[in-house]
């Protein structure tokens, strides 16, 4: 064959697999969106079949065969190379699985997350912990199918983000934490600011359209996707065509479905952004979860959370809720909505307090993998890290350690990325600001295209070329520097907080 | 193997074909509710790879060697004996098909569907047309691969009513039309009720509210179901926990919404009420399309239809649109319901004049295929054929030709089953109704709970077990007899027309 015609074979293979995977999707999404409830078991068991089929067709030794054939090739252009030699990659971690491990995992899986919305339900972690704690002993079978070097939650942290380790973590969370620390300290010290604005009853419907008015300015396409509610927020695709958001409503809160919309559509526009043609392929797929987040995140705090953002935008919501905030000030929302204070909820934590919601999920599951604390013991360890690091204590284990949707969907080694994400957030907008000089009179006018097409030119349309660290270096012209997010949280708090 | 282990490889191998065609049913299912617009081909083409892998599944040589072998076990119980034969059966049929017919198959049937969304909102056939045409070509292979005796067209029709032919189509419609013919005339030779009462304006969302209320009282489990809006008004089912249904709402009347809705409850509670431990298997199917279409015209016609009925439900609709129907009584409502007046939309026919909508579609079709007619003639033939015999012209397409999704599905051979439904439904109610001998006084008390538990023990419970016929002849002690329909109908129209 020649090597167009083997690139072809590659490439509808591909594409089959990528069918089924992405509709196994769907049956997750429509499982955390519109399932009636007697179906769990039996929509558990259809994803786990999905599963199965697309491993059995990814772990096929012709597609190995084909695939080692290509690689071989000299006359395939680079990007072509590139998708082969991930492709390639992703072949010989998945041969690693056996088909029915796969199927054993995705079972259980399901079992999990229905089991954590029953005991977010009964608020009542025993619900949830004997289908966690089979879960985790699954993660472990996992850590040794998968192989490790020193620590066995490398295999896991390596799944998310590729070459992260404890090691690194723990030096990037002990470098950070103590300034974090200091900069906390500094502004529990002053003024404390208003945020009881936001915190009025806000009617759903009203929050719907607010939310969708918003995502629609933000330019998420709406004939490539749609927002439903759901238990978690998330974003979820089944091509570039069709890119799914989720966002919940609390009638007390305003900011959870404001500041969800946005976090979702950031991460939306990378999926409807990424390369059509490269449908079921490496480069028509996210570069990893950090870069993914660091979109999700730019777009959720540095643009949403930015003041030139809300002076377009304040009076936009004003009139979704002129009864509620027809009398707020610009800063007076600017500083609300930026208002740091220890809290419970990750989702809802401010920029600087976030990371200690991170370091603590990070820490447990280092030591559930390991094997040196029990899934019995989680919520005591979480109470006894959230009052040490934040100072603050869970009344129950809904607003505790079942608050997450994660766990239930095996993804140990996943909350990291959260972290990088916003380190990564601050250094590509710092340097999308000295590129697009007059981007916060842009802002100031609620025009968000251009960021949209820097962001497109430079991240989305290379899929997985690159790695998180090629690609940052490629960008910003150094690898990942933590000193960047430091500055960012140091510049903003010193004018709201005035330090 | 012993029989027990054969059997549960059977079952095992079966499931696993159900999971794959339940989760493209959902992908059409999303197709026709939530879709965005961009995604279309994509989600034809993820549809294709299911259907082409469900195929290759259940033609498995391995399949078909267990389904011989355990069809020659004497020891299996009656039911499992009916599900392997069964299986053998459709097995059999489907080695018929090659894999890449199934696969064109389905790429060319949601080609079509698209182009018939789109004609529909270009209100033109010929948007529609090349589409069409392809797919009857395929249709027509079909029948070569199906093969059949004297018509091709048989080989259609028996896809969706097992023995179902032209000979006796033909002998039941010309049986039929003339004392339909005849009984219309009586009735247009009265005086004509008045039905201006549903022709108001209903909003959307008061419409949609009273269809939840009156599907949640028939029963209608929302805890293994839900409802949702489409382009045409469907039953679908992913398991018997897990059955959805769709409607549609015109705000200037209220029948639409209202009779789909109950139309299609008719067919969800007989989905609902299949075993669920045959899953995957024949018995958990329901017996033909013929039985299912009876349920939903029970339901439609023959209850929801009924003065005792409205009885009880007119003051609750009444309580939805004070200001549209507070002044309408009991009996000007039930006349109107009933009028009897040929019309252009068969969803929206009575149910005398609805059996030309499907006679005019069968001879349609049967030239279609046969090919003594074209795709392009299909405008002319329908327009034609409207004025003789029912002496209406549609204005347009879309309320001509174009107004039923089923072409667009592939389905040929299909209609004729809704008069064979309606004419089950005759004969099985008037059986019920001896039995359940004050059924009358239960409906206008609200109550059909008997009725339910009557059809689940008698219908529902047996899956695919008896043919229509012998189901028919199991419950009311003989074959389909049309003049039970005709009777239900005369003594219907005469005390409302006074004929």
């Amino acid at each position: 064959m020649t090597t167009a015609e083997l690139y072809n074979s590659y490439k509808e293979q591909m594409r089959r697999i990528a069918d089924i995977k992405y509709a196994s999707a769907l049956l997750q999404w429509d499982q955390e969106t519109y399932l009636p409830s007697k179906a769990a078991p039996i929509r558990g068991q259809q994803i786990a079949t999905l599963s199965e089929l697309s491993h059995q067709l990814f772990t096929d030794e012709k597609l190995g065969a084909l695939l080692k054939e290509l690689s071989e090739r000299k006359e395939l252009h680079e990007d072509e190379q590139k998708n082969v030699s991930l492709t390639l990659e992703d072949y010989s971690k998945n041969k690693k699985y056996s088909t029915e491990f796969v199927r054993k995992m995705s079972e259980q899986t399901n079992k999990t997350f229905h089991a954590w919305i029953e005991a977010r339900k009964q608020d009542s972690f025993s619900v949830f912990e004997k289908d966690l704690a089979a879960l985790i002993e699954l993660k472990k079978q996992e850590t040794d199918i998968l192989g490790y070097e020193k620590h066995c939650y490398n295999a896991l942290l390596n799944e998310f983000e590729k070459g992260c380790t404890v090691e690194l973590l723990d030096k990037t969370f002990s470098g950070l934490l103590p300034s974090l620390k200091e900069l906390l300290d500094k502004i529990t010290a002053k003024e404390q600011v208003d945020n009881s604005f936001l915190k009025q009853n806000f009617p759903k419907q009203d929050q719907w359209s607010w939310g969708m008015h918003l995502i629609n300015k933000l330019n998420f396409d709406f004939n490539a996707g749609r927002q439903d509610i759901s238990e978690h927020p998330f974003t979820i695709n089944f091509s570039s065509t069709d890119v799914r958001i989720t966002t919940r409503v609390d009638e007390n809160n305003l900011s959870n479905m404001t500041w969800s919309c946005i976090h979702e559509t950031g991460h939306a526009l990378y999926e409807q952004g990424l390369p059509e043609t490269e449908y079921g392929l490496p480069l028509g797929e996210a570069a990893s979860l950090s870069i993914h987040e660091s979109q999700s995140r730019l777009w959720e705090n540095n643009v949403g959370r930015s003041l030139a953002f809300w002076r377009y935008y304040l009076p936009e919501l004003q009139q979704y809720f002129p009864k509620q905030l027809g009398n707020v000030s610009l800063h007076t929302f600017y500083k609300g909505i930026n208002k740091v204070e220890p809290s419970l909820i990750r989702t809802e934590a401010d920029e600087l307090t976030y990371h200690f919601h991170v370091f603590i999920r990070y820490e447990l599951e280092k030591k559930l993998i390991e094997g040196s604390i029990q899934a019995k013991d989680i919520p005591a360890f979480w109470n006894e890290h959230y009052q040490k690091y934040l100072g603050v204590s869970p009344a129950n284990d809904k607003t505790g350690c079942l608050q997450d949707i994660h766990w239930s969907h095996g993804s140990f080694g996943y909350f990291p990325t959260y972290s990088l994400g916003s380190f990564y957030a601050a250094q590509l907008f710092s340097f999308v600001k000295r590129n697009i000089v007059d981007l916060d009179t842009q802002l100031e006018h609620g025009k968000t295209e251009s960021l949209l097409t820097w962001l497109k030119k430079n991240v989305y349309r290379y899929g997985r070329k690159y790695t998180s660290e090629e690609l940052c270096t490629k960008i910003t012209g150094k690898p990942l520097d933590i000193k960047e997010f430091m500055d960012y949280l140091l510049q903003k708090y010193t004018k709201i907080y005035i330090l």
